[in-house]
């Protein structure tokens, strides 16, 4: 798996609910810490891709948290850009009718390699963007360090450390592949800071 | 309009007929030169932008080309990018449903300042290509140099010759505005692609 003795240890500290991790501390009690989640909130994590767009749907209540619905909005190599811009569109507004979220939850500035790669990045996350705001649903991001420390305790965590932790975490029968991983990894680290599990506030888009 | 005499010169040849630009040489009796192109195609360019996306939808017959909608989906600075990417994918919807083109024509690769601006730019494309590819409406993409290289005649042209052209091209009463122009001016470009007005064909995407 690639993680290390330490790094298990930490994430099976976070899972018995100690070392939290880092920004607890400073919102424990604080005005924000709890309460502008309601029980029962639907949240939609996309991790958007031209060819493998991943969603997570969790709900989230008081005391636990559970998988709606996850999986990936695949499109195949030999589609045209514009033919797998209009699935990711058509699928997300099936995905977003079935159980309509409370808000959509996206991954902030990332890294990409040069113009041309961060356009077709940008297509396919506005091609799902596109879908929330026509469907009202509001959209927030969060920092992709920002959602492994949430989830895995620190920001530089690997992705299968992030997928296994997503497996505890709602306590699904084997990891999800990647993409769903990392898309239901975008909804629990969205709802964790609404529990003072991070610093900061994930941002409106 | 800061248009100098030569270049007025060289759009007046062209409204004429004489001295059509780069490319037709080459093409003139080619394989591709006429006849891809239905009688009476309907071609929806579009210009993306967060807050303008111009649109503009012509109809080309084999001695005349008529302006059938044009115009911009703005999106006021105050609304969310979740939200102007909504208002995107809406219009543009109602604007595929009123008169069904043949195809969608984009802008190719263009200049962007940095990561951010390209990822923003790609966002507000997307909306708009996963409408076409959602509408099962195949899209095609130009580099702006040839749109102008097929509209003015030079490359480097700037927007006020680029709506003039599309004016009279049109029969317009007034020049469009400039995100509106630019449309045409795609679909126009688009058109002349299959008339042998530039070297090669649009690429689809």
């Amino acid at each position: 798996m690639g993680i290390s003795r330490n790094q298990l240890e930490k994430m099976r500290q976070r899972l018995a609910g100690r070392a939290p991790g880092p920004g607890v501390e400073a919102e424990a009690g604080g005005a924000h810490g709890h309460g502008f989640l309601r029980d029962g909130a639907i949240l939609l994590g996309i991790d958007p891709s031209l060819r493998g767009t991943g969603f997570g749907m969790i709900r989230v209540r008081r005391r636990d948290v559970e998988a709606l619905d996850y999986g990936v909005i695949a499109c195949p190599r030999n589609w045209s850009r514009s033919r797998c811009l209009g699935e990711i569109q058509k699928q997300m507004t099936m995905i977003v009718a079935r159980q309509r979220p409370d808000c959509c939850v996206f991954e902030g500035l990332f890294f990409a390699q040069n113009l041309k790669t961060a356009l077709i990045m940008g297509e396919a996350r506005g091609a799902s963007l596109a879908v929330a705001g026509a469907c009202d649903v509001p959209s927030y991001e969060i920092a992709p360090r920002k959602v492994k420390q949430a989830i895995v305790g620190f920001g530089a965590a690997q992705k299968q450390a992030v997928a296994l932790m997503v497996q505890r975490m709602l306590k699904l029968e084997a990891p999800p592949g990647s993409d769903a991983s990392d898309a239901l990894a975008l909804a629990l680290a969205f709802a964790h800071s609404y529990r003072g599990f991070v610093a900061e506030r994930p941002s409106a888009i």
